[in-house]
């Protein structure tokens, strides 16, 4: 008995979308020789060609190759998965075929996917969400350990294939990520809360700023809690875009909870509230202490 | 000729407040050899006799103590600095015994020297705010490389004593750190939009977090963008209290505008508008990848 699967029983993965996500799975897929042989397509061809060059796929693909492709993934922003679905629809897929996706947005995908198959998600759709990212974007961002310890949120639904979740969730702890399940509408809620609501608060605050003339001195004097608070504003504008269209109402009551916390902080501030000031700062920094201190431990 | 001095020439200098930052710039002075004796005086007892254990101060000291001093630094939390200068000013001084800060407010802190010094600023006041910062706080975090290469703002008055702003200077040089002048308003306005406004926007999402019940889930399902988004929502509540009572004018401009534009994003969001987001997004990222860009060129 041995755990080594020759290649013959290794799959075939095609990413469509070849950018920091895409490409950083596909090279922790080879350095753990999980998979036989990777294919990508892209809307632009620079990727594609970046990607052979850098040794992240092994080709570049077509639509009429992804016959040919045991596992399909779809790795662009979430404003295009729909699209994406479409063109999968017209090929002949390999049986078995496994299709997941790595949307920061899951009801939305769901939605799309759904739409695009004829009206209900198939059992051999997997979404999937990894938890992890960089500042940076491209397949020239890409990294073979950026999941290695990192979460992979998968929300199944119940008439998802068990076959299909096992081969999505092989392939990600390949990558050295570990496995979550949530339902799709956890997920959005927690996103919402924990990345897109922070990012809209970041790209606004430097836009506004941007905007102020006075930027350059504002960079110049800044130190790094602004260098680290504002990291996530220099994150892909696309892919942003996309996401808060995508998870709008999760975001939108946030976004609305929390422009009321700042009105308050706003009241207390003007009336020289301190106790009340000083009793949220500490409530903050208590839960967050509290967090990073158990996770370090 | 010899840029050494002898010990009898190297000032001693007197901590009131060893903390973060003063007991950092007290282990970076005593690294370059650049004074003769560290004293400190605390509220707190505990501070004082850890600062000493460490290695941080020669001694502690009392009000009476300060009379041997020939740099007296101010080292509290803003909103501590009125009754700490009442305490100096109960002392006879030595001669050309000069007094300097680190708040992070400059008008609230000259108005409080002011008005313990009978009602101007003394010429041997030099107002000074180094740009360096950590999550953690009190004298155990202190580091002797903390103002290494970091920026240290003095904003000298028209009537400061140029031997006073040199003396400081000197100590922030030796601590590593180099120096630029700026205005007072100037200094408030900056530190509002790059420092005050972020610690707030940070620590009034996590307190949001914390109060929703659900800080748990969310902290654990989060990723290193809120990871450093909310580091500085760890910082001392007092210190910050502190900062948002006494810089409050800019900080409520910059809030209420702050406010205005998390609107507009409602609205552009809500009327699916991407291109406007995107726009927003981009200009975010060019602004901040530009500055960053240059800075590590």
């Amino acid at each position: 008995m041995s755990h080594e699967v020759n290649n013959a029983t290794k799959p075939c993965i095609a990413f469509i979308g070849i950018g920091l996500i895409g490409g950083s799975w596909a090279l922790a897929l080879r350095r753990a020789g999980a998979v036989s042989r990777i294919l990508a397509l892209d809307s632009s061809q620079a990727s594609l060609h970046r990607a052979l060059e850098l040794g992240v796929i092994d080709a570049i693909a077509d639509v009429h190759d992804l016959s040919a492709a045991d596992v399909i993934i779809l790795s662009v922003p979430v404003g295009a998965m729909e699209e994406v679905c479409r063109q999968i629809t017209t090929q002949t897929l390999k049986a078995n075929c496994v299709i997941s996706d790595v949307g920061s947005s899951k009801a939305s995908v769901l939605a799309a996917v759904a739409h695009a198959f004829g009206g209900e998600v198939p059992a051999f759709f997997v979404p999937g969400h990894p938890i992890a990212g960089r500042e940076y974007s491209g397949v020239d961002a890409a990294r073979a350990d950026l999941f290695d310890h990192h979460r992979v949120i998968l929300t199944p639904l119940p008439h998802t294939d068990p076959y299909a979740l096992g081969v999505i969730s092989r392939l990600w702890l390949a990558a050295g990520a570990f496995i979550s399940c949530l339902d799709v509408q956890q997920h959005d809620e927690i996103l919402a809360a924990t990345s897109h609501l922070p990012h809209v608060l970041s790209y606004v605050l430097v836009d506004m700023l941007a905007q102020s003339g006075k930027a350059e001195a504002m960079f110049a004097y800044s130190a790094g809690g602004f260098r680290d608070f504002t990291r996530i504003a220099s994150g892909d504008p696309i892919m942003w875009r996309d996401i808060c269209l995508n998870n709008r109402a999760p975001i939108r009551a946030l976004l609305e909870a929390y422009r009321a916390a700042l009105d308050l902080f706003l009241e207390q501030m003007q009336a020289g509230d301190g106790a009340a000031i000083e009793e949220r700062f500490r409530r903050a920094k208590t839960c967050r202490d509290d967090h990073y201190r158990k996770e370090s431990s």
